[in-house]
């Protein structure tokens, strides 16, 4: 740090008068988020300041901040007061025009090409990406209901909003809207608030009050916003360690992830950029996926990109096998070849016209390659991607047999399935397809992509593949030999 | 920290002779503890600098102590030697008459408060609880019996003692008590020493040898008794991480769990008073149910507690509906309708004369309410306590439509259930009904209390329920339809 | 430190000229790589500073090393270099002879004593113990096949290298064999290198190019090779974490996984020899099974050694029961009283001869029981070990029914058996036998040795033995009863 900019972080902080009458009342009001705001680099500098910091240095891409801000620094105001008429949730609070759902749109203030590249990120969309698609619908339905037995019938409640928002909608991000106002009463006085339906929610493709889509709180946990946390794996455990998801787990079990769970506690996450070896031994998820990574000379090795997918040329995630990535982040708009809303089709037919073609797929891969040649030879580089080519090209023929099982399956009548006008959702041999292809497919994936071999074997892989793979069969059987 | 506490850390600390013999030898004997214990505040200071601290700061809550331990750390001795009369397991050691089981009751001595609120906790009870309910009796039995297949036979042998110490009773606690004396010898000369059973054991609900309950030690680990482990997650995780009660991985997929993970290795979590905010950035388990909070005024938020249930108006554990805490601590002594030792029946029917009335799960309520708004607005808190409201809502219907299918599998004869004097966890189909309450239920409900959404739905959530309900759907069928 | 050790440190290192034309162009082709190692304890002091060393701090067993050697630090080119022509994988590389690979016998020029008792462990043989047991065979086939569904009929093809790398062997260790030179164009020119098969790879049993077996770097990562990583338990998690062999769970929920989880991070993992109490207050992997321990008296605790079950007798990991440990490290060779490659028949019987007498396996248990001693009376000692004793015998009593139940379904045509020519791996029958024994009874089993009580009952133990003992059941009645 130069002695000039630690002379700027000594100084007083700079607050807005505004910001200041924030804090005034909820220094005692919500103790917590002020004392969490204070330890924020937000609290500490200046937009001027940080428009000053050099290119790699700099954390903030607008070339310009409306005149008011220039000279304070960011405080409670600056986000909860921005951009007011389009905030439907903006409402007079002692004299201020005030709204509590800070929108991507509102970041943008400062940080205009991070939201530009979230917003075309997969991530942005993953309400609607679920929501508007046809089949998730169905999934969600027999996931989600509430079961009611009466009378030897077994009947399904529809998920309420409730129910929605502490599932799914978590990760995926509620629509949050003003329904009415209501009053409250505090030591400081009565208050008109808004109510707020979806609240609260920190979902990364939540839809806001603003009609703006996505969370950076998701990521970048208020009220410190460090970087810190964006850059440490737990964060992106928040939504990826589940088992149709374990990234996390892998990442655990795997060379790399050793390496921080033992060491990271001095590594340095909070350098700009983030030089490779010498800020850190070994990659975090942002390391690989979004950061700026330089290396010790100084040199780029990758640029920080909100649009996650830049390196990434294969959609891992398998539903129902994995393929190239989808070109538009918003999926829903996808038909493959049987009319299905999803980029493959049963029998494993890329809806290619949807996805990436393989200028742009090699394009993503090389940038992948260029993070693992930082720390790795050529040799190990492709030795590794030979692995991920094969664990694709294995797990979808896994997927295919059990697929090819569940759909003789239906064809015998021992489950009811999309001919018949069921869904395939909804029946316990169904249940054990779906898991082969959403839990253990994808894992035995993951798990070769980071390297967590436990989970490419006896935790969720290719233990459990196969013996469902033989429980598919025991059904075929059945019906032919009435066992 | 003031001058004169530090001077008072500085000095050389005063051991009593007691503690000074028993160190001339356990340097040697059991250098670990030694080495351990001299770490620990307890070491460093007298009672009397204890007792001197202002209210807030005060961790022992004594008025006064036995004159010989005013002016002496609290070493060996002090604890070892502590109430000899009661102590069942108390030997003559080297001319000292030592016990090697330290009790709450010792505890006591400096910590009389929380010796008492402790006792009031359903934890404390943990060991009764579970042995002298007939259910949880015969849940045992199914789960631990050692099985013995001969001749076509299938015969569970009950577990021992040994068995028992090393599942169930490792939380819930053991019974420890002298059985006879054993003859040791060492490089230090032969020692006679009590024979326990039960030992070892740190069980929340041990039964000590002179007959109290608990082992503080289970949370405030021995030797160094650091206020830190009591306060971090992963003390709590020894017991509440399996299926049953995931409290501790719910955590840790949540935005509170993902603060703590990423930064909080900069929190100071030896601070008493904890200060919201500014000590700690995201609560911890102790924060939420047990620690004294104030903001970063020095205004206290939340009383410290260690009838940890002072904040729970509801019991999330369902066995097998979630319910209003129990009034007692001793759940052994409820019966519901059906004259089963549950507070619910099966049919969900709460035992409300054993439960708390309205009134004081307002109070509980409130008191949990105020610790969240110290970082969250009113709204936010409506919103989250709304959604655990539903959560338990939808659960108990869930557990209510299992149980339904259930007791149809057992009318129909395809199991053998309490109408036909069988037991409800013997048999394959019930366990699975089993799992959905003890497992399912519980987690969705954890899930949604701490935020942890990935256990809401793919992970031990909704969609194993939802995939076992249609799977004893299946089993009811099976008799009407033949197949 | 010494003045004069921390003077040593202070100077510039002293590289060799080859490690400095090394450095001249991989600072900028894998500057990450380079980071990392300046960090490292090698590149800071030569070989004769380590040799100075006395006795109980050396890190070094060698007398003396080559002569070009003793007076620089451990760079690129002393490992790389090393042993050029036993190294099949040596190539020319900008005028040098350099090798990729780097193998326990480079390792062995400085620590020859950790290399021979490496090669005495079973972990050096594990890629052997799995590939070279037709059993094991028959498991990896039916597991690792990719399925194939055609025209009703299922088929399993074989798992090619990339599968097998990315699974087994990941751990178990790949062959690393040269096949053929490949080219490559970077920034510094153009190169030819050897095209390696098996790479990259680092698991413990790794047959290297030089036909030594093992990697170092399994554990000492590179290419900062910190103790402190073969210290901290992630790194045996890496492969010691699946539900065959959750060592690390099981670790995580004990007193010992927490108290290391909630304070270690103000451990001293760098002191060699590391002092119990001081260094550290509760054991990590290394300590109990590893590590040099000395006592704050600097008396020896417990002696390094790199032959792992040094202070093992017993052999928990049930293939299929849990038995006495193998004599040689190379478990291949054995031969039970069935002929099969196991060290017991399925009927529970050892193969003595291959396993270690009660002499040495007394010698091995009363090792470890001075590790325990150290921090805990003999009572609790004793205690402890009884229950291992306990959980080995009912465990095994269990796996014993299991059998005996898989044995009547095989007997009654339900499933094909050893008997009737079939495996015992490939239908969904025999999964559930298998889990019985290697996920559940060996969870139990180290439950119990290592205190993580979760794993004994609810996560992946009794609960889902006596589930798995009632469902083998179900089906042997079924025949009967045409149930």
């Amino acid at each position: 740090m130069t002695a000039a900019v630690q002379s700027a972080f000594a100084a007083e902080p700079k607050l807005s008068e505004a910001t200041q009458a924030c804090l005034d009342c909820h220094r005692e009001a919500t103790p917590g988020i002020v004392a969490d705001w204070k330890k924020s680099r937000m609290a500490k500098r200046t937009v001027a300041q940080a428009l000053k910091e050099p290119d790699l240095k700099k954390r903030v891409s607008a070339q310009s901040v409306p005149p008011g801000m220039m000279n304070v620094v960011v405080g409670c105001a600056e986000c909860h007061t921005q951009n007011p008429k389009t905030h439907k949730d903006t409402f007079k609070h002692d004299g201020h025009m005030v709204h509590t759902v800070v929108s991507p749109k509102d970041c943008a203030t400062c940080h205009p090409s991070e939201e530009k590249e979230y917003g075309q990120n997969l991530m942005s969309h993953a309400r609607g990406n679920l929501l508007n698609n046809a089949i998730y619908q169905d999934m969600i339905k027999n996931i989600n209901s509430t079961p009611v037995y009466a009378k030897g019938a077994l009947k399904m409640e529809a998920p309420g909003n409730e129910t929605m928002a502490e599932t799914c909608l978590a990760c995926h991000g509620t629509k949050v809207e003003v329904k009415g106002m209501r009053k409250v009463m505090s030591d400081l006085g009565e208050f008109e608030l808004p109510r707020l339906s979806g609240w609260p929610n920190h979902g990364v493709g939540r839809v806001n009050p603003d009609g703006s889509k996505g969370s950076c709180a998701a990521c970048h946990s208020r009220h410190s916003f460090a970087i810190e946390m964006a850059r440490r794996p737990a964060t992106c455990a928040e939504c990826h360690k589940g088992p149709d998801v374990p990234a996390y787990k892998v990442y655990q079990v795997s060379k790399h992830g050793n390496l921080y769970a033992n060491l990271g506690k001095s590594w340095n996450f909070k350098a700009v950029p983030w030089t490779v070896g010498e800020d850190f031994n070994a990659p975090t998820c942002a390391s690989c996926h979004v950061s700026l990574l330089v290396d010790t000379e100084g040199a780029v090795v990758s640029k920080r990109s909100h649009r996650m997918n830049d390196r990434l040329g294969d959609r891992l995630m398998g539903l129902i096998y994995a393929h190239r990535h989808p070109k538009s982040p918003d999926t829903s708009i996808i038909k493959n070849a049987d009319g299905q809303p999803l980029a493959t089709t049963f029998s494993g037919k890329p809806a290619k016209e949807f996805l990436i073609g393989q200028k742009e797929y090699q394009k993503r891969r090389r940038a992948m390659e260029r993070v693992c040649l930082a720390c790795h030879s050529s040799g190990w580089v492709k030795g590794q991607f030979a692995r991920l080519d094969n664990a694709i090209k294995t797990s979808n023929q896994s997927t295919l047999a059990a697929t090819g099982l569940m759909q003789d399956i239906w064809k015998q009548g021992l489950a009811k399935g999309p001919d018949q006008g069921g869904s395939v959702f909804d029946e316990y041999k169904e249940r054990v397809w779906v898991e082969h292809w959403l839990f253990y497919a994808n894992t035995m994936r993951l798990a070769t992509a980071m390297m967590g071999q436990d989970y490419a074997v006896f935790e969720m892989g290719r233990w459990q593949a196969s013996k469902n793979i033989r429980r598919l069969h025991d059904w075929t059987k059945s019906q032919k030999t009435g066992k």
